[in-house]
């Protein structure tokens, strides 16, 4: 077993030419995902893992680039002797169909105008990122993904992997996630989305055409965004009622460190981020719901399913609480399916997935070295 | 006792001259109040009834205007045999200073200027209103209030009132309000306040003066706001995940019954309200926390108060949830003081101190027909 603590980051662009047909009917003819790969795919071929990202991710999901100090959004889980340990795991992360991080997306070239597709970018979902995904899965060589991994939207991929090719994944890790959205959940998406298609630089979504941004409105959805990712203790922990001075000054300048970490998280994010993949993401959580849209076919998908599951949610967490996580619980059980469940302790809100915590690293190491890939 | 069912409004404006030394450092030399009234001054003149209202209310809190529908903000709470029984209590409910409903405020001529006041209009606090309405209680020849009420940034006013001028007030009624903001809170009403700032017609404030308004920034505070006063569960029970058409469509129209709602919330509200008000509004609540800027004297005009108090929360209001009363209530108890407190059970989340709901109404009169007023 290779034990080396250096994690080699290999990536590559597949070049998918096969025809996507979306669930909105429209149809992508060829398109390409970028993706990173870390540790080796053994002779087996049984220790490959998918990571899918959430809203705002990519598919450099951990290591650190040449020259730069920032390592990749879920490094402390992914790398040698980490629960995710590269040692005897293959890893693989893509940045999802319309991204904004090199796979095919609002920003890139449509071939047939030469332009950027822009707002022409089709609407994808849960289920065609999944479809592609397998397009991936099949041009590295990979036969089934021993697990398929997410937090947040990156657990509804992980969900609807189970659900979409029962056959093709062994392990299903499904973390601060739920089944479908709520009236609150996507409400605040709108607000989002709102933010952004008013910004006057917005153009129809047309803006790269002219050379613009619409900064201001990305930059409030983030704002927004990021309310919802952290929790109300957490963030009176971190900043309280603290002043960003040493006294108030009664004007609309920064009166409260809050306002200005939203801020800076706000300017920072659109620096690296493209509007109409923000859109495109949010969509994507709206349209979530896959019991609804297999219905009678979910039971028995399920039923044919040999998947062990993961469920794990945070109890600090409000946008997908720990009540939304137990009802993924609930449909696996009624279906006699194999499912560890953990509410994990933490006051980091929804982004507790992305932190480090012991019982929530205990519980995925003590998984995945369940797996009957370690066992064999 | 009169016991009429119709409700007279009786209406006017106060101006007063008397300076007003604001917590920012500025002074107003003169302003005006508009205010409604309701029932009658008794002989002993101790039946005078202070509503204050929150974010977005105003002075016409009961009764319907002559050849309208829509009543008051608080009709079901304020008229003849209602809680508040306008047949024996003498109900006067104002538009707050920096209001946009009749008050001195940003759009109100600025007399030094002979324009709007706009940007200029210096910003006020939940002490500066408690001030300006103790001028309004002398205006109106009433030596003290009977009751004070208000729910959410009215609670504050109402708490405000019995720190600020402990002698002049019997009863404080504090309904789903809080001490202070959380940074949760206060993150809210920032990305609100962005949004208005960031609308290309805000003009640094002075957009009266162009002859516009930031009228797409506002709704998106107002949509955002709308979240916040709802519960997750009522949005559920109102909205869920239905559709507004009977298929997807798979654009970015509106999709959901809920982003319909929200679009409309904002719309309708950007007819009859002023952007600067808005901003002058979330900034009273930000900066309100008596318990810091009074210290050691808060103690002491507590131990001088004779004022009953009434707090209640409602159990699925998130954003002044009912752990935030009880902050209120362990002062009060701290301090010996006569408090009752109730949470009342209501799926309506903030908003459901504006509904009527049996529990909540018994509390109120009980509490009312328990004042020493009844009494005598």
């Amino acid at each position: 077993m290779n034990t080396t603590l250096e994690l080699n980051i290999n990536n590559g662009i597949a070049n998918i030419k096969e025809p996507l047909n979306l669930v909105s009917g429209k149809t992508l003819d060829s398109y390409q995902l970028k993706y990173e790969t870390y540790g080796s795919l053994n002779k087996k071929r049984d220790n490959a893992v998918l990571i899918c990202h959430a809203l705002s991710g990519n598919h450099h999901v951990a290591g650190i680039y040449k020259g730069e100090t920032k390592p990749g959004w879920w490094d402390n889980m992914i790398g040698p002797n980490k629960p995710i340990d590269t040692n005897n795991l293959f890893v693989v992360c893509l940045n999802n169909l319309g991204g904004c991080h090199g796979s095919t997306g609002p920003v890139s070239t449509n071939p047939s105008t030469n332009k950027p597709y822009g707002a022409e970018f089709p609407i994808v979902t849960v289920n065609d990122w999944v479809a592609s995904q397998k397009q991936l899965m099949e041009y590295l060589n990979i036969p089934y993904w021993q697990f398929v991994v997410g937090g947040s939207l990156g657990g509804m991929q992980s969900f609807q992997w189970s659900l979409q090719y029962p056959s093709l994944i062994k392990n299903s890790i499904i973390i601060a996630a739920a089944t479908k959205l709520t009236a609150q959940n996507i409400a605040f998406n709108e607000v989002a989305r709102q933010a952004i298609m008013k910004d006057p630089n917005w153009h129809n979504g047309n803006y790269l055409e002219k050379g613009v941004n619409p900064d201001q409105g990305l930059a409030l959805a983030r704002m927004l965004g990021h309310i919802t990712y952290l929790s109300d203790d957490s963030m009176k922990e971190k900043f309280g009622r603290d002043l960003q001075e040493s006294k108030l000054k009664f004007n609309f300048d920064v009166e409260f460190q809050i306002e200005s970490y939203l801020r800076y998280q706000g300017e920072k994010f659109v620096t690296g981020f493209d509007a109409n993949t923000y859109l495109l993401m949010t969509k994507c959580l709206d349209y979530f719901d896959p019991i609804k849209d297999l219905g009678e076919t979910l039971n028995n998908r399920l039923k044919d399913s040999k998947c062990r599951f993961l469920v794990l949610s945070f109890t600090s967490d409000w946008r997908f609480p720990p009540n939304r996580s137990r009802e993924i619980v609930k449909i696996l059980l009624n279906n006699n399916k194999n499912v560890s469940y953990a509410k994990i302790k933490s006051n980091g809100g929804h982004d507790a997935f992305l932190m480090e915590n012991k019982d929530y690293f205990d519980t995925m190491r003590c998984f995945i070295k369940g797996s009957r890939h370690d066992k064999s």
